[in-house]
């Protein structure tokens, strides 16, 4: 028997509102009490796959050794694949609709994948709608406790798996064209631009950029910290994840500059004379 | 010494805002380290005593083996009892105000009920407003060490807890006449209509049934899964407990429909011709 | 090696919304697998400093013993100092901002303090604006191990700290005069006043006083539960944490008197005749 892995870590769009997690949770320990469950996050937008996709592979570098569970599964009791993959140090399981692909991609790629239709490694329901409690976290639990990913359904070609989009910037005129990514709680704005493309153009720590989004320009300060914002000044930083971030200090840049998750935003490097 | 458990389940109306659900925990894993928690939700809304055991009543199944602690508790620090409730596989701790019924009866009924009233086993507070904190974490805690429920206070009538009352549904002119239990994160709407009543009129799969609630009249077609809904299209399907529930894909049918838990619905079966 | 920490206590600002709370889990548990980790809130507003002390200095008494993580850090990746303190029973950790200082004077006072500067407890990051993940739940984890406090960084002089400022009641011509600490989920608004106050003026349950805010005056009367207000009568009474709070029944005093954290509020004591 193979060895147990002891962590499963936890992404959905379930909420905390109601009870799936918390059921998702119950269910694991159930079958595996040896296990622990850490909860990346469940406020995932409902159906979100794209914001999922991107918080799991921004955490999973940080995620201890062990099994990952991540559901945003809009396609639910329809004929999408529920999917076990065996990557290098451990497992994902999740529905295969591009939700797991960059984290796959990121450790190292697919070594093994599986379809999970074996019905013995799952709970039976009288209805299709919950697979996160009936088909994904109980295999999960399964590989937790050394049950091979083989055992759990048929085999699926790696190729043929949902590929996970992710945007990436372009320069343009001299200019980096991007996107936001992410709006955190604190409403900072995390783009996809590098700030390296910055670095490379000569742009300094106190320097001014050129942020572009909708009709507006802004200029906003290249910094290190939030809190060295001054009062309404809109900043640029690399933020913890080494993304260039539009950011305000204390305030969200998100409601402030009417920024979210998607929206088109270019940094122009602006000259050193000015 | 009766075995100790190892796992309690804890649902609550406290909320993640403030620190009552983590003192809780902390309460409990002072007094029982060995403790494994499960938070089901402590997002009831706050006083909704009827949701609240509905949910647990849903989650109750599913629980692991052990302690459930559940709160939802308008009458805190009045002469409202709370309770320790043994069943036939664990134990089950909260207040006497009908939380606790519908799930005591799905384990088998009571064995053995006492108020907590043993002030040895709760902790001295300045005010009595946190029960709890105070009463109820302890109870579970202590009973998870292998205390005996007869330790935790005064024997309690089985026959004079408060009951849970769930609405049932009824068959009215040959419609099925039920109301909203539940509305999920989704929007998703649970009646407490038993799909089975339409199958036994012979709905399929595919075919259309009438959903009238207020003043409306919805044609909804009975499906599988929330993605087989055309854009706009109302559905009904089985959800994952059994029910009949409402549903739009990916939207929310709670918003669109103006339906929340409480409201009254009629399931109609249309004409096979039309 | 000294004796290993079992429990760390996590409080934040990070919200639940992103995967913050869940990464700090993931870095603690991947370096101390043996931690359990209690959530106490990571619901404080964002930025909220004194929010957050005051939250924690409520919690503190009922942690189980070992570390508490507390991170609210509006001035994360500035020269702000991130702290290891030692307690008679345990250790905290966080941003020296004034959030620890109440709870380590409750604790009994620092006995060892370190800033957190040796990078070798450090997780390397490409920007510096997420402190939690890559200085202050390492350095709790380290702890946690055995890791003496002194490894963890430079020694700092326990006066040099940023003081926690609690605001005090005081008694004003025959009134007490404070305001509001905290307001909970439910609405219920705790003050800085002791309750003790009204009873050494003879005020006894059951007889009303006059609470003023802004400009108005409200008569509320002296009760035991929240329960025992009647419908849209205001009540004063004795919360959990033995301080007076303004309450409804069922309803959120908060939101029908306008009240919010820091709002000044006077306590007048009526004339026994009236």
């Amino acid at each position: 028997m193979p060895e147990r892995a002891r962590f499963v870590s936890f992404l959905s769009d379930y909420g905390l509102r109601d009870e799936f997690v918390g059921v998702c949770h119950a269910v694991m320990l159930d079958l595996a009490p040896h296990l622990r469950i850490v909860d990346v996050t469940h406020d995932i937008a409902p159906f979100d796959v794209r914001a999922g996709a991107l918080t799991l592979v921004r955490s999973v570098q940080y995620l201890p050794e062990g099994i990952v569970l991540a559901i945003v599964d809009p396609g639910v009791a329809t004929d999408r694949r529920c999917l076990a993959v065996e990557v290098e140090n451990g497992w994902l399981v999740g529905p295969d609709n591009g939700l797991l692909a960059p984290s796959v991609a990121m450790l190292g790629g697919p070594r093994t994948v599986v379809a999970l239709t074996n019905s013995e490694y799952q709970l039976a329901a009288p209805g299709a709608t919950f697979a996160g409690r009936d088909v994904m976290a109980p295999a999960a639990a399964h590989l937790a406790n050394g049950v091979e990913i083989t055992e759990l359904g048929d085999p699926v070609d790696p190729a043929s798996l949902v590929p996970g989009l992710l945007p990436l910037p372009r320069e343009e005129g001299g200019d980096f064209v991007g996107e936001v990514l992410w709006v955190d709680r604190f409403g900072n704005c995390q783009t996809n631009i590098d700030p390296d493309a910055l670095v490379v153009r000569g742009v300094q720590l106190g320097d001014a950029v050129e942020v572009r989004f909708g009709n507006e320009t802004r200029r906003a300060r290249f910094v290190e910290a939030f809190a060295h914002a001054k009062p309404s000044e809109v900043v640029v930083l690399v933020d913890s994840y080494g993304l260039l971030t539009i950011a305000l200090d204390q305030r969200s840049a998100a409601s402030e500059l009417r920024l979210r998750a998607g929206t088109n935003v270019t940094i122009a490097v602006e000259q050193r004379a000015e």
